[in-house]
C-alpha cells in the first residue's frame, strides 16, 4: 500500500483524498487543512487524520470537536508521497520541505512548470514519469486539451491546433469571485498561457490558444480546430474517441446541449461530487471539414479532470505500475467510471 | 408493499423515485416520460419501467436503447397510488384519469390548492390526510415556510409572520430561465401568492410575504421574522430546531454564509444529487429580539425539501402508517439523513 | 427629406428612431407600439407621433396620458420608406403590407435573407443597394464580422476565417431569457448560421463559425482568425482598422480587458444608450503570425452595431447618396461618432 | 463660485465633478486620479485639471496624452471645499492633509461615522450641517433607507421599521466581484450595519435591517416594512412620495417589475450614465395594511442616489445655502431631474 499524504484538503484536494482512498494500491496517511472549516468536518467524517498547518491552531479545532492528528511536518514524515493540493504559488514554497524529507511529490498545474521534474499526463508521457522524485499534474484546462490533442496525433497527426477557451469565472463554492455580467478576456494578448503550457506534455505540438472568462460555476467550454496530418472522416475520429477512457462523448440522444446539463446527468448518475472525470466532448460537435479539418466543443470540469491523472503519477512516481494502460485501467476501474 | 407509480420522471419525479426505492415499504413500479432524453437514460440505468405519455413515440425510445413498458395508462392501472410530478397545471388535467381508474394521487404545490382534498405538510397535518384520496405537497417555498412556522407555532405561539423570499431564477439544468442580471420582483404587489398558500395548511397564521427573484440557480433564500406570543429566548428556539428532524442548523464553525457554500456542504456530505431536504437554517442569524421578535435566515433547496414530504404523503393516504412521527423517522431514515 | 416610419419601437426601433432623427436629410414620421409600456412614455416624450397596431386600444394608451395619431397603416402610407424592427419573423409577415402601398422596407437580421432584394452592409455592398426596394440589414454579430473581414480582404486578401462567438445570453432589460450559469452551445452542430450568414453579404469569403451563449447581457464577444493571402504585419493591420471608421481600436492605456469595462466607456463618453456603434477592437489582441495569420477580439454590441447601417441602408434605397463613403460619414458625423 | 476638488475619480467621484460642473454655484477646481486609465481619458474629454497622488508618475500620464495639472496636494490647496471620493477607508487617511489646509471636506459612505462631524441627508438633516467643517454622506442604501423612513416618520410617524435589502454583488465594471451563482448573507447574524448607519442621520428611528447580497450589478432592491403611529391610507401615502423630489414612483402603466427595466428607462430618458438619482420606488407594490403597517420595493442605484446629497452637502458645509429646499431645488434642476 502506497501512503499517501494530501496537502491541501480544499477543492482538488477533497478529491484526490477520495480517489486515493478508492484506490487498491493506496492509502490516505493524512490530510491538512489550515483552519476550521466545513471542509474539515468533511475530512473527519471520512475518517482522514487532519493534520494541520499551524499546530497552535490545535485548540480552536479541537473545541470544534475536529480531533488533530499532528502537524503537517509530521504528516508529511508519515507518507510515502505527497500530492500538493496547495493554492497556486504554494506548492512551490512547500517544495524544500518535501524534498528535505525525500519524500515524493506532486503539484498541481497552478505551479509553474520547473517545480517539478516532469509535466505530467496519464496517456502522454506516463512512462517518463517512472521513478521521477516529482511531478506536476497540468491544469485542468491543459490536461482537457492533451487528451484531445494528444489522441488526434497518434490516430492522424497533427500539424496545427487553434483552441478558445471559454472559462468559469469561479468554482461553485466560491462566493468572492466574479465576474457577474461581463466576457473577460484572459489575456487580452494572443496567445493565452495554455499553448505553452500544452508543449510541457507534447513539446512538438504547434498550438494557438485563446482564453476568457465568463460567469459561470462548472465546466468550461473549448473550442478545439485542429488541422490533422493524414486525411481522416468524422466516423474515425468518433471511433478514436470511444475508445479512449478518458474521453466521454454526450451523445445527441440525450438532448444535452449545455455544460449545465451535462452537469445534471453526471448527478443524476450518482457520480461523487457530480465529477466529469472525463473530458465531455459533444458527439454532435464532432466535425471534419475538407478531410484534414478537425473541430469539437468540449466540456472541462475544473475540479474533477486532473483527479485520475494525479493518482496515475503517484503510481508512475512511485514505479509501482510500469505499464500506463494498466495504471489508467485501475484508476478508472476504482473511480467507478461509467461511460457518460 | 405500496406499489407507486411517479408519472413525470423530471426533477422532482426522479428524485421521487430514488425515496420510494429507498423506502422499506414501498416501490417503483413505473415512471413516465413523454421524450427520448438524459433522464430518460437514468430511468434506465435505474432499472424503473419506463411509460411512455404517446406510445407512439415506443420506436425512438427503443432506437435510443431505451425500452418501453407501456403507455401511462397502463402504469397507472397497475399502481396504488400515483406521484404527479408533471409540470405546473398539467397534474389538474391529469386527475380524470387518476379518478378514472380510482387511485389515490399526490400532486405537487404547482397545482392550485383545489386539484386535492388536503394540502400537505408531514409535521402540520399527516393526520388529517389519513385515508383521504388525494393530497397536493405544498410548493418547496410553502413547506419550507411551514416547517418553520408550525415549530415556532407549537412553541410558542405566533402572532404574525412576515418573509421575504428571494427566489432562484431557474433551476441547474434550465438553459432558458432567466434573469441573468436583474432582481425582478414577483410580484410587484404585496403580498405574494405564498403567504396565502402557507394558510392552506396553516389556516390560523397572520403572515404577509414579499417575494423576489435573482440569477442564481439552487436554493431559495428566505427571511423569516415572527412576532410570538409567549417570551422567549435565542437559545429556547434553537433548542426547537435542533430538535426538529427536517430543519437542520448550519452552524457557525463551518463558516458557511451562502446557499452555494451550503451546496458544496451537502455534496461532501454525499448527498444523493447533493440534496438538501431539510430547511437550512443559518445557526448565527436565529435572533430573538426584545423576548418575543424572532427572525432568521434559511436556505430552501427547491429541488428538495418537498421530496420527504411527497413520501410521508404517499403513507398518510395509504393510511398504512398512523403516527406522523413514525413515518417521518422512516421516511428520513431511509434517505440517510445525517446532519448536516 | 426623407420621411421614415419605423415599425417597431423596441431595442432596435427606439435607437433608429433618434438615429434617424438626428440626420439631417431624415424625418421620423411615425413609430409604432402594440401595447401601453415605457417605451411608449419614451416614443412620447421624444415627440414622435405614435402609431398603434390595434386600434381598439387607442384608449389604454389615451388612458395612460399617451396620444394616438392613428394605426400601423396609415403610419405606412406617409411614410417615404418603412424600417421594421419588429421581432425576428415578424417582418416577414409585414412585407406585404409594405408592397401593398409601394413602400421601400428595410428589415433587420432576425429575417430570413429572402425576406429583402439584399443583404445589407454599408461599407462591403452599399452601391449595390442602390435604388432597391428592400434590403436587410445583417444582424449584430454579422454586421461585426462582415466590418472586419471586409476590411481584412480589402486590404490583404482572406483566404479562409475561423470565428469563435461567445453571445450575450439577453439584453440588459430582458428579465426572462437566461442562462443563468451555463454555457449553451448555440448549435451544438459546427458550423454555427452565422459563416452562411456573412456570405449573404461576402458571397466568395470561406468562413466556419461556432456560437456559444453566456450568461452576460451587453456586447457579444468574438475571437476572429483568419488565412490571408498576402504577408503582412500587426502594424499594417492596425492601420486599417484605425483608418476604418466603424471600426474602433480598444486602446492599452485604457486598461480595458472586458467588454464591461468597454461598456462603462462608452457610458461615460455620454454615447446616447451608452451605445458602441462600432466593432469593439482590442488593440492589444491584434496579431499577426507567421505574417499571414490573423487573430484578434472583438466587442459586438448586440443593440447598436446595426444602427448606422440602417441610416445608410435608408439612403442607398432612396437614392439620395450614390457614394457610400459619403453616407457613412454624413451617418457618423450626425450620430457624433468620437473615437473610443 | 465655490471652488471643489474631487479626491479620487471613479465611480462616485466623475458623477459628483459632472454634477459640481452642472451648478450654477460651484465649478470644478480639479479631480485625481492614481494612475492611467479609462476614466483618465474622460476627465480629460470633460476638461477637468487632472491632479495625481504620485507625480512621480507625470511621465506616463503624458505619455498616453493625459496633461497632468500637479499634484493632489496642489489640488486641495487650490479648492474650497473637497470631496473625498477615494474607496472605503481611504477617507479617514486623507482628513489630516484637509485639515492640515484647513479645507472642508466630504466623505463617502464607506467611511466610518466618526470620520466627520456629521452625517449628512439633505432632507433629513441640512440644517444641522451648516457652516460645520466636514460631513459624511451616508452610503447608497443608507441615503436610500433615509429617504423614505424619513418622509413616513415626517407624516405619520415611524414606530418601527424592518427593511431587507438585496445587493448588487459588484458595480457593471466591476469585473473581479462575485458572486456569480450564490446569495451571501451579508452578514449571516442580525441586523446588519445597515440599520445603526440610518441612526446616525435619524437617531430616534427603531430599525432592523438584513442583507444579501446577489449576482446582479446594478441597482440594490429593498423591501420596507413600517409600523406607523398615525392609521393612513396607502393613497395619503402615495401623495407623500409624489410630493418628494427625491423620490420616484416607478408606475404600473409602464410594466416595470425590475431594476433591470427600470435602468432601460432611465437609459431611454437620456439621463447621464443611465444615473437613478431618485429612489425608485414601485408604486403598484406601496401598501398599508390594516391601516397602519406599510410595505414597498424600492430600487437604489448605488453608484448614483448619493450624487445629489453630495451637491447639497457642498452647499451646507459652505454655508452659501441656508434653506434645504432651496439647495435640493437647485440641484436636481440643474442635474436635469424628470419624473421617471
Amino acid at each position: 500500500m502506497i501512503k499517501v499524504a494530501i496537502n491541501g484538503y480544499g477543492t482538488i484536494g477533497k478529491r484526490v483524498a477520495d480517489a486515493v482512498a478508492a484506490q487498491p494500491d493506496m492509502e490516505v496517511i493524512g490530510v491538512s487543512k489550515t483552519s476550521v472549516s466545513a471542509e474539515a468536518y468533511i475530512a473527519k467524517e471520512r475518517g482522514f487524520p487532519l493534520y494541520i498547518a499551524d499546530i497552535e491552531k490545535r485548540e480552536s479545532f479541537e473545541k470544534a470537536g475536529i480531533p488533530v492528528a499532528g502537524d503537517v511536518e509530521e504528516m508529511i514524515k508519515k507518507a510515502d508521497i505527497v500530492v500538493d493540493a496547495t493554492p497556486g504559488g504554494v506548492g512551490a514554497k512547500n517544495r524544500p520541505i518535501y524534498e528535505l524529507y525525500k519524500k515524493k511529490a506532486i503539484f498541481q498545474g497552478g505551479e509553474d512548470a520547473d517545480v517539478a521534474e516532469i509535466s505530467f499526463n496519464a496517456h502522454a508521457n506516463y512512462k517518463e514519469a517512472i521513478g521521477k522524485q516529482s511531478a506536476r499534474v497540468v491544469s485542468c484546462n491543459t490536461t482537457g486539451l492533451v487528451r484531445v490533442i494528444h489522441a488526434l496525433d497518434q490516430a492522424f497527426g497533427v500539424e496545427k491546433v487553434r483552441a478558445v477557451m471559454v472559462r468559469r469565472g469561479g468554482d461553485p463554492n466560491d462566493i468572492k469571485r466574479g465576474p457577474i455580467d461581463a466576457i473577460v478576456l484572459n489575456p487580452v494578448t494572443i496567445p493565452s498561457h495554455h499553448g505553452p503550457d500544452v508543449r510541457t506534455v507534447l513539446p512538438h505540438i504547434n498550438i494557438v490558444t485563446l482564453a476568457m472568462i465568463v460567469p459561470t460555476t462548472f465546466m468550461h467550454m473549448h473550442t478545439v480546430q485542429a488541422d490533422l496530418k493524414k486525411e481522416t472522416t468524422r466516423d474515425a475520429v468518433l471511433e478514436v474517441f470511444r475508445s479512449h477512457n478518458r474521453i466521454g462523448l454526450v451523445t445527441k440522444a440525450t438532448k444535452i446541449t449545455s455544460n449545465a446539463q451535462l452537469r445534471e446527468y453526471t448527478q443524476d448518475l450518482g457520480r461523487p461530487r457530480t465529477d466529469l472525470w472525463e473530458n465531455g466532448v459533444f458527439e454532435d460537435s464532432v466535425s471534419v471539414l475538407d478531410g484534414k479539418e478537425f473541430y469539437c466543443f468540449q466540456a472541462i470540469h475544473q475540479e474533477a479532470d486532473v483527479i485520475p491523472e494525479n493518482i496515475d503519477a503517484i503510481r508512475a512516481l512511485m514505479g509501482t505500475v510500469n505499464d500506463p494502460d494498466e495504471s489508467i485501467r485501475m484508476t478508472n476501474e476504482a473511480l467507478g467510471f461509467v461511460a457518460i
